[in-house]
């Protein structure tokens, strides 16, 4: 079997295993963001934000994926609702998080309680884009050090997106990114793509985002 | 055939490749650098601030390595002796340049003439660790605005390394970033490996690096 066959088996099964997962959130009318990023864009530090807002208007559940350490789970367990580590080291898809792993992590977590579940992806722009986890929303934080041609670089994950965070705001002045061109390049990629701008170390534009979210809370439980 | 045995197989061709191409590049005394780091940490402007010292007293060829886009190869081809433009977007290792993509590269390169390949990676700090190249030094460049803790979050790519580039030192006074720390952690899994602190924005450090490359790049030659 050639190895783009069994890449291509091993995406079949994912796809497979995030449909069941969707089913499941679906049924507990729970929405699922999978939250993709570059290592250090941000990804901790905007769940806890939104935590700080959303936490007396909605049960949060948290699934952290790293490949090694427990420092994030760490940092959001006495935030949100119920709090879920994945370490990804030793498993053959150590670069993302997998349809498989969410479905463990389902099963730990007290579906019953929830409205909301916030999946902190690993720090990477590739793999993730390749798998499907069950989400009802594609989130990429993308933050202005890491400048604005990233989208160009790396399109598949800025093409799927349902939303991008454009963080570190803080350091416009510091840095060379032009948001004009960064937004101009998603949107190329990806017309319909929704786009908040925040600093999550001023808050800086957290608040919309928040409204945005818990208005997608409201018409996910409502519509199922 | 279980996924892990496949991924094990994988990696196995892979080593016989990547000696291959360090066979390759003994016989003609050249010193490879395999270019590590997240996404947007710098690789590009790195190799040109090395570029830009190097290029009277070396030959210098860059090999780039991108899922999309020759932003990069655009922006190197005038101020080296030759470039080659690896593209994994199809390939079904698109996370991390691979021994094989390295093999045909050195083929397009005039390695009678070159003294120093400079092997740009997929911004990524997980697979790039697991394919080896045939480079002589595996180094990784991570910037100030990502975080201290990366090394405690992706370990493999610290562990194995044999120069750390702290990039971005001009930023130090707007983010926060334990430089102790951070060195601290590195050398926990991998005491041998030598820092420098560089900022590719002022040129900060980079005279140091140049240096010690350089004499790299001496011994290489004289001892082979």
């Amino acid at each position: 079997m050639s190895e783009i066959k069994i890449v291509q088996n091993i995406l079949e099964a994912n796809e497979t295993m995030a449909a069941q997962n969707r089913q499941l959130l679906d049924k507990h009318k729970i929405l699922a963001v999978n939250i993709m990023s570059s290592p250090g864009a941000g990804k901790t530090s905007f769940i806890l934000q939104t935590l700080a807002r959303l936490k007396d208007k909605l049960k949060v559940a948290i699934i952290e994926g790293d490949v090694a350490s427990t420092t994030d789970a760490e940092k959001v367990k006495n935030h949100s609702t119920a709090v879920v580590q994945i370490n990804t080291k030793n498993m053959p898809e150590s670069c993302s998080l997998i349809a498989n792993m969410i479905d463990l992590a389902l099963k730990d977590l007290p579906l019953e309680d929830i409205g909301l579940v916030l999946i902190e992806n690993v720090g990477n722009l590739i793999c993730p884009s390749e798998f499907a986890l069950g989400e009802h929303k594609r989130l990429v934080i993308s933050s202005l050090p890491e400048g604005d041609d990233k989208p160009i670089k790396y399109p598949m994950i800025f093409a799927d997106a349902d939303v991008i965070i454009i963080n570190k705001m803080d350091l416009l002045p510091y840095v060379d990114f032009d948001i004009a061109s960064f937004r101009r390049s998603v949107e190329n990629l990806n017309p319909k793509v929704k786009f908040f701008q925040v600093s999550c170390k001023t808050g800086e534009g957290i608040d919309d985002w928040c409204s945005w979210l818990s208005k997608e809370v409201e018409n996910n439980a409502s519509h199922k």
